[in-house]
């Protein structure tokens, strides 16, 4: 089994921001997010700048792109990114057109379970999806549980790369023991901490101690 | 019967295109569009300067949100827009969270054919959506057809304004005789043209011929 890794969104309202929590985090990350409210404040400068400061890491652009693919998955590639996101109500040619230019993750929002569909993406090399818990159960006050376990798994078993975000804390982690999650996402519960570096740490640290 | 609008959706690379086209077409025009391409280049300094440039128009900021509806609706609004999209993946608390920033319209990407999800956009106030010709359709070399107007004509008699875009020219309105469409989308239709404002003229005059 592999230590699945840890990831940062950096969903700040300006580039300034995001440049200084990749600055105090890039040591414990392994994925450095362009988030996609930093994106719609800064363009591509907010993923240019972000390579500038860690030219060594895993970059996502995180536009979640519903349409023109190529020529978007060639701008994100351009401006630095590694990965970008496609959301799942894209259509699957755009979906092939931007991973001939980037590595592409689907997002899965509202809809996202129709198998046959998430199946042409394997059909056509796109191997990364996003899970996010739902934000209904969210906003009900649910926190992640065994419904979300049991989708994860269907997809890994699918033969997905499971990346896993939505509000996860150090302590959501174990939930996920003996399960192949690709990389734990962590937005606000770094970029919001005092101290971002040892939050990092502490998510670091659960895996670590999680998948041995 | 009211006579559709017009929209030009400046998906351009960079903000000063943007601009160059819209002042050639703006007096043709009632809708201006930062794309989702000029977005993710140039943020919402696109739409500060579209504003600029345009104060009397209706602005849409093309976000195609997924997330975080609220704070993005905020910061739409903020830089200037009047509209702002959201991707139909977005569940329904992201679009009433936008909807009390700012005016939302749905972009009907795939999987959007849930009539239950549908209602419920309109249950909570959200009623403007944006049909999209089918990509797939598109890349067979395929037109606008029958498909397409039978959709268009269940989505207003439910009780939407719809707006039509995907590869929209001239020729294509009159597929629409009779039909109350909101707005009729042109991209590159106008924005390619060697002449801007002739091409968007061209649009208004088939408008004002079909819906008299």
């Amino acid at each position: 089994m592999t230590k699945p890794m840890l990831q940062v969104a950096l969903d700040t309202d300006d580039t300034a921001t995001a440049l200084n929590v990749a600055r105090q985090v890039s040591d414990v990350v392994d994925v450095i997010e362009a988030g996609t409210l930093l994106v719609y404040q800064d363009g591509m400068d907010a993923v240019r700048n972000l390579r500038a400061l860690v030219p060594d890491k895993i970059l996502l652009a995180d536009v979640k792109d519903a349409d023109a693919g190529g020529h978007i998955g060639k701008v994100c590639k351009e401006a630095g990114a590694d990965w970008m996101t496609c959301i799942n109500a894209a259509t699957l040619p755009t979906m092939i057109n931007a991973q001939k230019e980037i590595e592409v993750q689907v997002e899965l929002y509202e809809g996202w379970d129709n198998m046959e569909r998430a199946q042409q993406w394997l059909d056509n090399g796109i191997t990364q999806v996003v899970y996010h818990q739902s934000r209904d159960a969210k906003f009900a006050g649910q926190t992640w549980g065994e419904h979300d376990l049991q989708e994860v798994k269907k997809l890994i078993n699918m033969g997905f790369k499971v990346s896993v975000t939505g509000g996860v804390k150090p302590e959501v982690l174990k939930l996920f023991e003996g399960v192949d999650v690709y990389t734990f996402i962590a937005g606000r519960a770094i970029t919001n901490a005092d101290d971002p570096h040892a939050a990092a740490q502490s998510f670091r640290d659960e895996i670590n101690r999680i998948w041995k």
